[in-house]
């Protein structure tokens, strides 16, 4: 399969048509952000890069830093996790405080805020640094010493973080909470304050194609049963209430974040990052979706 | 890979442990069945049939009925479906009033008893008699021209089916019903009734991981493209409020009904089907779901 | 208290004013009523008939005959009834279904759509012919023997009755509902379909502010204790999620219908009905609310 | 109507019963009360203090402290306040963040805890000590100076406010807090920490049946339409998901607090207060709700 051909014919395309949806506002940092930014970055396992527009520029990962503590939490702790945080998707949006009401403090996937809080509350009992430790594991499997934190956007997130502080207030209150809850809410708002290019984010996460293993040294960083169920519930809960419709329309695994990146595998084939910031009224890019579906359509692979 | 050796290897354990759950009891006919009833068929696109048990036996489909009238509706009138109910999982249980009424009448999914009412009623706006055409669509596809409907238990759907008359004047009022109510709630009940044996299951859905075409005969009866949104929706809306759990611990596309039975699929592997009476909680087959894990654990082979 | 003088008085200014609202068009002839329409009756305790404008116009009770079918089938069962309804106030609207659902089919009070099935219930459960017992039991309260049904409009409200046959059939299916669905749904459009003027429900009406009992022969329909009761929950339900609004501007306990009628009682004093077919947003006469909230502003009565 | 007599009937049989209902026990300041206290007194507009049991002890007000910080900011702010809190009863637990994410951030009404966090920040708006006005207001009313804070009790509220933290947080993230959270919080857990007897009680809320007069003084505190609009919120709201069942059984306007304290008001007849610390399942003192229904039977008088 020739991916830079296909990168080359699909790409153009979407790049010039209009520009539909909003870029993210709810802090301004992320708002200042200019809506034409697009970029792919593909990495294959049998070797090999892709690329096409800005796929080298950094971007707020914003949410799909989830994925990466979690893979940290899940290492460090193991299916215990699961008492404290599902796995089912939430069919309501990423930041909804009813159904974790009605279900007693427990959020039902780690893929939301309030089940993201919780995997941030599993580390910080577990790790004397968890924000350090976080950004050793990112900067380990993606090879790229340099990637770190954007401070102005880790403030914003605090002083507009009220929904989030509600989350993890409601969990407290059912005891799913150990830690101090702003110890919590900090480190959550600096993951998701992690800037990474497309190239990066398409190289870390080319460990969840790769059973767990990184490419280039062979590490086992997750087993491969792991790496599955990883993938498994990218699947099931990677984009809020639109994870069916991502499952629909391109078939893989993935994560979206409020930045315009998604992350999506194809297990034992490749791992793809786009980034384009305009989101669509689900809260995912619009042109990121876009770019996907025409992927798996164009190469006739799916996992399914 | 030697299916039998692990179909040999796997049952015996499952089928000696004591029985947890309960059959499901909400009409007679399906509470009479006996609960130790326990088969799997699995059916190898590379060729070959491995079963044991009670895998000949026929047992009430129920909801396993929902992929096959979708299937069939779907090739009929495509995408245009979706403008009548969609592809996310509902992260509520298979009957649920509450999601229906605040998104106006669409329901979440065509694997959900509202959505598949939905379908029902788009196959009586394009057939005649559409009983009798999805009747001859499974035998066609399994090659087994006995299979037919179990009419007491189709009347005892019907005198016990007022959560279902909810559900369908519910979406009449919302304007998502075109036929008569009644009407398409006989054939909702009688697509529920029909009875297959986990090897008919098995041939049938092997048409879904075949890409669409009878593996027999090589007719297309699903386009490759619609075969894997068809997978796609399994994957993401085929266990209720369970399909997460289903997702992480097997990892294959599937549906369940409460007369016990589960169909999954590998893509471009094989087909299986499981029958034992005994519920979960939330409804499906205990013993089916952890017959599955173990099958995708032991072969090490899941879409993820 | 010269009432004549304040209807005199109030009347003109809100019947000059711009219509605001819209005319409930759910069936076809409710929406030909015309709009203009607008009529005020009060009966004194003391003696007295006051009225103003289209007074003595008959017009489609609506949902002010559930007041009067509770009356009955509280006289003839007594505190039991609360079995099967609850006196708490929705804070949802009148057909909602997912309280409904969430509290396993028990309606949350006898004066929204549900509640009122399981009371029409409760009456066939008793009665040989319950439509027949309802109208006497207005006749004779009211003095009015040509009371009736308007045919047309019970016919329209069952062909456009599909979400009340959703609340029926979800009860049906928790076991709140004992006798046949389409007796229960007939009866039930029967009894909103009768027509009376603001005479004749101000005359009925004036049977809860007199204790039961009736003015002109000093019969007692139901005991002080009963009436009492029945008031309390005219306060707290009569106004569908708007209840809490009418008693903060009004003050006094009431009914709505659909049909543009209100009616209001100050116990020990007086009983008002007003019609005025332009509902507002919540479904509730919107020049009917404005009457009444400067009745009790410009009496400096209400019940607090 | 000779109350002492009615009082020294109806008390004992209640007094001598088991006692049914669990003490609050969310912080361990509540918990240590002893469940056997149980006290009355009613204070009438003709003159005269009845009483029995244990009516001059003090006890934690808790949430009827929500009606005195209510009347204070409709006095200083008027109909406005209305455009931030609703006067609707909520049909759910006194704590539910459901209703409030719904219906963005807007409280159903004052009296539930969200609603009264919005007074709070809107005393704090408008007042330099908000704490010691209110205490002020208290002292006035009731003609008791020394009541005050127990501090005890408001570090233990806070300690366990997650709740409210929530509640809160929810509310600013929907822009309708004005001031710092902790500000607002630590005042609304310095009110409910107010400490009252039901002597001190019933004359405060005397007031509330004498147009908002001090009966002593005969100074207007509120006028005597702000009274009525104030009793009917109490009416529709004081009891959180048994406003309708206190409306049914008592039919007077009152509010309850989980400390075991219910005050209920007769507009032009008296004012009273109950204690008797143990809850039924719906937060209000079980005795005490016992009593006030045995009041308004036995004496014939309720506002219906």
């Amino acid at each position: 399969m020739n991916y830079q051909l296909i990168l080359d014919e699909l790409f153009p395309p979407i790049k010039n048509a209009a520009i539909i949806g909003e870029v993210a506002s709810y802090i301004p940092e992320l708002a200042h952000v200019r809506p034409e930014k697009f970029g792919v970055h593909l990495c294959c396992l049998q070797g090999g890069d892709y690329f096409i527009g800005d796929h080298s520029e950094r971007f707020s990962i914003q949410s799909i830093s989830k994925v990466l503590s979690l893979a940290m939490a899940f290492k460090i702790e193991g299916e215990s996790i699961w008492k404290r945080v599902g796995v089912e998707p939430s069919g309501n949006p990423f930041n909804s405080l009813i159904q974790l009401e009605y279900e007693n403090g427990k959020p039902r996937n780690p893929l939301i805020n309030s089940g993201a809080l919780v995997i941030c509350d599993i580390l910080i009992s577990h790790l004397d640094n968890p924000l350090e430790e976080l950004l050793s594991f990112i900067r380990k499997i993606s090879g790229q010493s340099s990637i770190t934190i954007n401070e102005k956007v880790a403030a914003s997130e605090k002083a507009f973080g009220h929904r989030n502080a509600a989350l993890i207030n409601l969990m407290k209150s059912f005891g799913n909470i150990e830690n101090d809850i702003d110890q919590v809410l900090d480190f959550y708002f600096y993951q998701c304050a992690i800037e990474m290019s497309c190239l990066e984010l398409a190289r870390t996460m080319l460990l969840f194609s790769n059973r767990g293993k990184i490419l280039s040294s062979g590490e086992e960083m997750l087993t491969s049963s792991q790496t599955k169920r990883l993938n498994a519930i990218m699947q099931s809960c990677g984009f809020y209430d639109e994870a069916g419709e991502f499952t629909y329309r391109v078939g893989l695994p993935g994560k979206s974040g409020v930045g315009g990146g998604i992350v999506a595998i194809h297990p034992g084939e490749y791992s793809v990052a786009v980034w384009s910031p305009p989101l669509n009224p689900k809260g995912n890019s619009a042109r990121g979706m876009r770019f996907l579906e025409d992927l798996t359509t164009k190469t006739g692979l799916s996992i399914f």
